[in-house]
């Protein structure tokens, strides 16, 4: 195990990645299942770290926004984590590797309306579907949330985006009233899914969502206001939820190459989390046929390799 | 992150943990599928602990010997590393939690023939044909890497409980066919379940099993010997296995509450990699329903909680 | 092969059927997902036939309406069939048994939202988005076809059942939000669910179910009016539809039971068909665990060897 | 309803589908998955006809003989329904199609080692172990249960066919071990593979087939001999049976096709039955990829159309 980067290390390695990334850039394509989603500029790259000391280093295109999307379940969790007892959520989706694509039903049909976790399609409409029920003015309190997570006070939804999933809704839907069927799912499915599409929509650029996650490296505390998000305990509970289950059927792979704990999102953002270090946020469009970012994961492979260090040995 | 318990506390810890182990002896059952494991003592219960210097730290019954079982999917894999190339290995079994029970068939027939990774038994068997068609002698090879890695000279196979297993072989036939039938199966059938029963019919202590997977603990050099057994990479990347499917379908919640690498058998055994500092081995028979030693995982959350450290923040 | 029974024979063979029905009054129960439907009284039985030459006969409570539910996906299909291509029909919805409940989803996804037959739930939608999609007025169109082929004016909606369905959709909802996901449907889903239910919702007495289908024995023709509803060719061919995938996930016992083509419904309504002969409408609300009418299959069984003669033999 | 056609019309029709035959022989391939199988000429056509009064008709290669394969599962059901008592049977296999491919193992895991119908290769397995279980020289008795029923004294196993499946039996293997992990098979599964694989082998021609299932058109009784075979209710069960499940996950399409209880086996063959009239041979080698002889399907539909009569109207 070797000592960190200094400052200075780190900054080329993250240009040098940065420089690299149009490597990547003859494969693989934009998310277009929702026409907001297809105009992106799929030749972005942009990389930052959030230092557990809230220093933030980044390269390429770490100040332009992008659809977070799918990145948005984690903050969710934590927010349903902060305000629900841990029964009251894990009563209602599990904790383990779904081995299926992220919008399977199968699988949900098969273990009757209980999602396998947090961080597929059908775990996060149950998150979403227990914020509802339980908390007030749910799109103000995530969106605030998210402000105060990544410090930025101009963070919110893109309506547009949200517009255009929500007339995408198909499959979203049918996993949202299965659970119905199974009597797990309290609140309206309208609601669920417009609350849900609206955290999906979510911008943000690499800095932000850098910051956002930087308590999960930091044992549940943010680096940049010294508060609370939550407990040690559970921050190396959502490090091993996000190592097994944060990168759908691809989790495995996504541990053997990278060995961090990470969530990624249609939109081509990656986090992932070196605890007692930093976080870490890549974006580039064009998506695997998982749908992860494919120059995102090949910055975060040289990452890993150019720090020399991993939790995992 | 806090230091390293001192050796002395964390003894005390070892104690204390078995001394509590008990409070689980009116849970579980042993595994009776074949009568020879069923006839192991339930209430045993031993754990050990082996530093990356090589000192070995015990509490319980930690010098009696056990099925290993599954565990021994660990070091077979780690054989077929060192004797083939990645390619041979990876092109025919695969890296992914399996979302299902350890001896499936489902998966296997929808994936046509390739086991979700090595750890389920399908990925064994596979691994085990692998070993059987590249390498002489199997058995007498598979026996050494095991003394080597252990530093034991007289560990070795229990004839009784591989006949045994031979016996009641029909799930394992059946997913070996299975593969044979993909055309994922190279070597004959019966001698892939003779040498895969016989790996799995290896007795040993938690002191040795703690030992022989060291190597995993130190960036992939045996601690006893200085012998290096994989690469610092390979290392990774074994234990990013063991943490997303080393136990089964309750890798997830392993990971939750563990929070580190870990690896689980039948006969009551679990190994577990705190990287940079120990491998750990408990045992106890009592089995939940998973096949997971149940007083096993409850010592594990309390060495993690007891030290204080864990890899994932 | 024997002849037909004379007038007075059969009308005694019904008699004792009805009587003998109570025998199953202490199994099975009445559906109860909906309330409109659990308001049954469960100890009803009715049964009626309706030769090719339009006599009818019947015994029990053959003249009580009940709410027909799935038998109307006969209806349903056979009006698709009078008003669109083959093509148009075959290309959406396949020809096979299920093998599953007859609200899977799990099928439904393997196959990517083309629904197995069109008479498991799924395939009922995907006809009535063929309707809606083609025809205008489709419920008044449906109702329509329902009295010129039962010969009755007033057979019409229960529009407490049908807003109490639609109070209770979210299964049909996720099944047809899933053919959508798939680009299986073409009709804004609440209409597709709205026109489904009130389909389901209608009420008809055992007479009136047994001449609606009457033409399915007579080649085709309706025996009440001589009117062609389809040809001979499409005659066998819903006969064969019938007995290989009327009683979803129990279809084959009931050809090795009954031996005729039938199609029942959780209203305890089960019609079957002997071709050449006469339509058979039975009617009694306990239903066995797969959602079929116990004492109306019981019934069938009973009037297929009193009649000594089947089409299979 | 028509009468049947005389004998020299019938005669006619056979003529013309034998000479329009080969339109179909630029499509789909033999069987290949065992060399002895793919070696046969793949423009073969013969078909067959037995009446109930024994008289037999046939034209084009119908003296031919070919490799019976999957449609000595009727014959082997035939057999055990003979010697055990229905529960000992039904409590072992199931009677619904299967919505699966003939060689499916997901179904049979799911439903725990009892296979969805005898006509599936599970299914048949489980019967052949019900045969090698209770009667002596099975292989003996099987063999000369058949030459009763065809009527030909030289009709027996082709060991070079037999020995070939055995070394291609992984499949069947598979299956076999599953059902034997659940404890749904007595015997040896060695023993029960040779003795299925040696069913499978039989050579028979179109007339000796049709003569050997005409019993199955004559209430039970063959018409050869006059012997009882199976009951009148037997009969009309094994065609309800053959209709719903005899052709695999095809029987849907070739119910709503032919309209008649069949089976099919990869040789090409396809036998059929028309209730009271005849049975059928048809042969030819060239396989949908159901399995399923493509011109024996087309010439079965030819003779439905040409007769113009149809048990399902």
């Amino acid at each position: 195990m070797t000592a960190d980067l200094d400052h200075d290390a780190l900054q080329a390695l993250l240009d040098r990645l940065s420089k690299d990334a149009p490597r990547c850039f003859n494969e693989g394509k934009v998310a277009d299942y929702i026409p907001a989603l297809g105009e992106v500029d799929p030749n972005h790259f942009g990389i930052a770290v959030c230092h557990v000391d809230a220093r933030v280093q980044y390269a390429g295109d770490a100040l332009t926004r992008f659809s977070i999307q799918s990145i948005v379940k984690v903050h969710a969790l934590v927010l349903a984590m902060q305000r629900l007892a841990p029964d009251d959520i894990w009563s209602r989706v599990g904790r383990e590797p779904s081995g299926q694509a992220f919008n399977s039903m199968v699988q949900l049909e098969v273990e009757r309306g209980v999602p396998r976790n947090p961080f597929i399609n059908a775990g996060a409409l149950l998150v979403t579907d227990l914020l509802v029920s339980r908390i007030v003015s749910t799109q103000y309190t995530l969106r605030e949330h998210l402000r105060r997570l990544s410090g930025s006070d101009d963070v919110g939804f893109d309506e547009r985006v949200a517009r255009s999933e929500m007339d995408h809704k198909a499959r979203n839907a049918a996993l949202a009233y299965l659970m119905k069927a199974y009597g797990n799912l309290d609140a309206d499915v309208e609601t669920v899914l417009d609350t849900y599409f609206h955290g999906c929509s979510v911008a943000m650029n690499c800095v932000e969502m850098a910051r956002s996650v930087a308590f999960l490296a930091n044992r549940g505390v943010n680096p940049l206001d010294g508060s609370r998000v939550v407990s040690p305990v559970e921050t190396r509970q959502l490090n091993a939820l996000l190592l097994t289950c944060g990168l759908y059927d691809a989790a495995g792979d996504f541990a053997w190459r990278v060995g961090l704990p990470g969530k990624s999102g249609v939109g081509g953002g990656i986090i992932a989390i070196l605890p007692g270090r930093m976080s870490i946020c890549v974006w580039s469009p064009r998506l695997d046929g998982y749908g992860n970012s494919i120059a995102g994961r090949h910055a975060l492979e040289g990452l890993v390799e150019g720090i020399g260090f991993s939790p995992l040995g």
